[in-house]
């Protein structure tokens, strides 16, 4: 699990004076790629290889609403790994109160778009993958 | 049910070349002001009574990319009413083949964030949610 | 000149209760998409043939406030091309009301970002470009 | 004048593979926000006592393209003050080489719309805006 920091923009707000919803798929982009990062899973380093990560579905549930200039922190954990398919969780806060909880899938492509299986073309982050399933 | 029209403009695209998939989340808000002017629930009135609709929840599932300039179209329903929450489906389609399927659940609430029974207040509103609820 | 309509989104609303003044450059996109459609050149088929139109600068004026759901017009023309740079302008419009005036400059290059001289390589594109522009 | 860093986030790109241009004008409303609370002016807080600081224009010149996931650096500062109309400078760098060059015009109104004299009204703040300016 790692902690992600997103500080909420005055442009991502709307007239009904909160974060709008579509900026927390965004946001949950932003702390993937730092989990990622986190586990040496580098987005353009895989793109130089060749490898892309497209997002298979997201699903978010919004508990309470937010607004600029609030700070939301963001738990990113590995709730799934099927070898073929990685659900990434996100629960989000705002001063350790749930506001949002989260998550997407995801599989990865080459630049044909063709199916990648980890095991055979990076054994090791397949295993890294399977390592860091959390089952909440 | 009800067709809009999304034409995908060049900065709703990333750079692995697609239409990014928060975008799909902001076309599921178009697709649903534009169903909700059609059924008479015009959301700027809505909001000049004090009524407004937060999303609940989005669930997006991704079937097939796609990019600028395609032109998506997206058939949008009532999936479920409840009397307290409203379930919208949306079917994203480019030249008829589905490429995107996704759901949002809403209530409704005063400008203080206080529940609003529909029957209470807007009964006509009320009836005419549960007659359009399409069971797929 | 050119007219394009935008109806502006929920999404595109801030905090403040109108049009994000970002928006307006998306808008500019979006119109000069259009504009170069209507004059044959249309961008996807440009980025397939291996050229690019850059954005070099963008200027922009606000002058009264929009909102959701307001329908904006936009009127695009080219009010400069020198061979090498090309300048839009854009008149904003609200009811026939101006509510923003801008311009953008252009460049055009290849994929690997070196100048491209339309005139030795589409010089009926050039010819045209000179021939449309209006001087306000 | 001060500095803010922020990180090209994937969504931030465009299928050119660049950051899309709009995004500049994003970031500098982030820089100017840290820019503000910097100087004792905080946005929300003025907005809690009712004066807003809308944008009366824009005007961005890009040098160089940066993309995902650049982290940009934007140095902020007052380049003039007129007791009316305040003008904020940015330039934006990635690795010490300016990457884009930006302005924006503000003025502060009230809830209503109206024009603000800090002068009047907040006469602390309107010396602090003057003795900030730099002219470059």
């Amino acid at each position: 699990m790692k902690t992600y920091t997103h500080k909420v923009q005055y442009y991502e707000t709307d007239k009904m004076g909160i974060t709008h919803h579509s900026n927390y798929i965004r946001m949950m982009e932003e702390a993937r790629v730092d989990f990622f990062d986190s586990i040496g899973l580098r987005y353009d380093e895989c793109e130089k290889m060749g490898i892309m990560s497209p997002v298979l579905s997201v699903n978010c549930k919004y508990k309470k609403p937010t607004s600029f200039p609030d700070e939301i922190t963001i738990e990113t954990f590995v709730s799934d790994y099927t070898g073929f398919k990685l659900t990434i969780g996100y629960i989000f806060k705002k001063d350790d109160v749930v506001v949002c909880e989260a998550s997407s899938e995801h599989c990865f492509v080459s630049k044909d778009m063709k199916i990648v299986l980890l095991k055979n073309k990076y054994p090791e982050l397949d295993q890294k993958l399977y390592s860091l399933v959390e089952k909440n």
